[in-house]
């Protein structure tokens, strides 16, 4: 059986990568940013959209499509692709998240999670079999396998346990997975422990997955920690595969961890941000309904190649979201995922070059410099 | 001085005129149903989506636009066209009619009326010389004349002194009117009582300006009251220039106004209804929030040329309108345009073909009768 989704690895700069992501959906440059289509839509923009702005894969919450529409109707619909509209590489996870960050009320147990719909309060139940069986339906390029993300603040006990019981889901996973073109991807966990990372990680590369994940940071931890643990983590990694850091999405987070050997990673921020009338920019982040943005005719990043920074100025950028206009949200939607889909072009560039150190340092610099001597948010 | 927009009768079916307006922007052919830009943005659309829509005339609304972002910051901008990035024909109302019908308190004199903002409750005044620098500021191909719209249930006598005060003031505003890439409409007013509108249009063509409007309908009274005194106006008004109704844009209205000889129209209905989930379709006005539309594959109106019936289904448009995403509404929005759009399209079509009388029977009983049988809303 051929696997559905590789990668290729085209250059190295460290531990950072340059690759090819295989999917039966297409090819993607790594490393690349996912934008997340929580429920089945990228905020406001469309599959032409993404398309322009040469987004890769696109995310899709399992949680919030199993509560709504729901699997079968998704499945009826020829999957998530058909569905949408979107046809190129698309991403799964299993719902795990959701349900520990969402939920009111969970109950785990060996056979999987308990929990309440944040729609209606009903109750449903999460096993590795049903969340597997889910994602065959919803029919994107690569699912994940049900996972366990502990409370921050959960003991050593807690994690251990935790991961053990983890990889006894991603087993079932493993065998209930039949979808000959999906693959899927494992997850480790192990919270800030070192040896409890490295436990799950031979834990789950022993049962043996088409990618690894690492789960669980991006979650309350400081920056450094997040760092450190995927510093031990990220480059033991089966090195053929793909790489998957689950829930970074800023500009300086993404920089930091490609440099670990990071394929690829998703976060809401971006399209969270557009929400929320925030831009990202060459010299930081910016918020449009600052006083100064008035009448400002510029663009909102003058080197940004996106439609909304070729045709809008900041002032109208700045009274659509003053206004709460939907197409204010939509222009930034579009910029911000253009802004992350573009850095990561770059940061490919600077690893094929052999310069990702300093090239990312000095991009670094820059942003949170102006950032700093502007006030900008 | 030449005359910055004209319009050229092509073909004539009954009073139904079939015609080519020509702007500063563009030529439009005729008639046309204008979308509303409230706040310089047709909600939710781009005015590459507009473009692509071939939508014709742009409507921007002065009342909201004076009070946010303010007249300055546009004309600095380059005017509307400029500011909003839409190259296309254009055209502002005075900003009256918000006046009248948004504000909590107003108060007329002979110099203008003053009233409070919707949005800080501040007091403004607007005079026939103000509304018509603002909208030289703003900058549309066609600039509209101050007018009174009396409140509904208004006497005789109300709506006399009325129509003589507007006609006064029109006369400020074309004397106050001063640029020569502008046109400037005038609008006749009256009320239900046919002399008095009579009078009003006499009034208003003796001042002379470059097309007519007939505003104070289609505020309240029943249709065929509307119809009737429309009627007895529209055909007066001269031939050779354009002829605006101010304020109808349901798709069997358009059709009942059009044989009396309007050119153009304009309504909030379109994008108002895609804010709530609703769809025009010829076979009726539905909302994607029924049940019915859950697991219904196929497009939302089959014979629609337009991007979201050919990419989406009804189930998907209904699962985004049940979400609140806003995919849903910058979809919908963009096929209830482009309904109207090529509504007016096909209407034209009939005209010029001289079956303009059974062709309207038709449709209009299609799409109300099917209306009726399935009980779309």
């Amino acid at each position: 059986m051929s696997v559905p989704v590789t990668i290729e690895i085209a250059a190295r700069d460290g531990e950072a990568r340059a690759g090819l992501l295989r999917t039966p959906h297409g090819g993607v440059e790594t490393p690349t940013f996912m934008p997340v289509g929580t429920k089945g839509t990228v905020k406001s923009l469309t599959p032409g959209d993404l398309r322009t702005i040469g987004a890769g894969v696109v995310l899709g919450n399992t949680y919030h499509l199993y509560l709504r529409p729901g699997p079968d109707l998704v499945r009826d619909a020829g999957g998530l692709h058909a569905f949408t509209g979107w046809d190129g590489p698309m991403l799964t996870d299993s719902g795990g998240y959701q349900v520990f960050s969402l939920a009111k009320t969970r109950r785990i147990s060996e056979d999987g999670v308990e929990f309440t719909s944040i729609y209606d309060g009903s109750l449903h139940t999460f096993t590795p079999e049903l969340t597997t069986r889910v994602q065959e339906d919803l029919g994107a390029d690569v699912a994940m396998v049900l996972d366990e993300c502990p409370p921050s603040g959960a003991d050593r006990k807690y994690h251990a346990e935790s991961l053990r019981r983890t990889a006894r889901w991603a087993e079932r996973c493993r065998a209930a997975h039949g979808r000959w073109d999906q693959a899927l991807f494992g997850i480790v966990q192990g919270g800030l422990f070192a040896d409890l990372r490295r436990e799950s990680l031979e834990r789950t590369v022993e049962i043996g997955f088409d990618g690894y994940a690492v789960g669980g940071l991006s979650v309350g931890e400081s920056r450094e920690e997040m760092l450190q643990v995927l510093a031990g983590v990220a480059p033991q990694l089966p090195a053929e595969q793909p790489r998957y850091f689950m829930g970074i999405g800023d500009p300086v987070g993404v920089l930091q961890v490609i440099p670990l050997g990071v394929d690829m990673f998703d976060c809401v921020l971006p399209t969270r941000l557009a929400r929320h009338g925030a831009a990202l920019t060459a010299g930081g982040r910016v918020n449009l309904r600052n006083a100064r943005f008035r009448r400002d005719l510029r663009p909102l990043d003058p080197e940004c190649g996106c439609e909304t920074c070729a045709d809008y100025s900041r002032a109208y950028l700045s009274h659509l979201v003053r206004e709460d206009e939907l197409l204010g949200h939509r222009l930034l939607t579009l910029h911000n995922v253009y802004f992350m889909t573009n850095l990561c072009r770059e940061a490919r560039r600077a690893i094929v070059e052999g310069r990702y150190k300093g090239w990312s340092r000095n991009w670094i610099s820059r942003y949170t410099g102006e950032r700093t001597s502007t006030g900008q948010i």
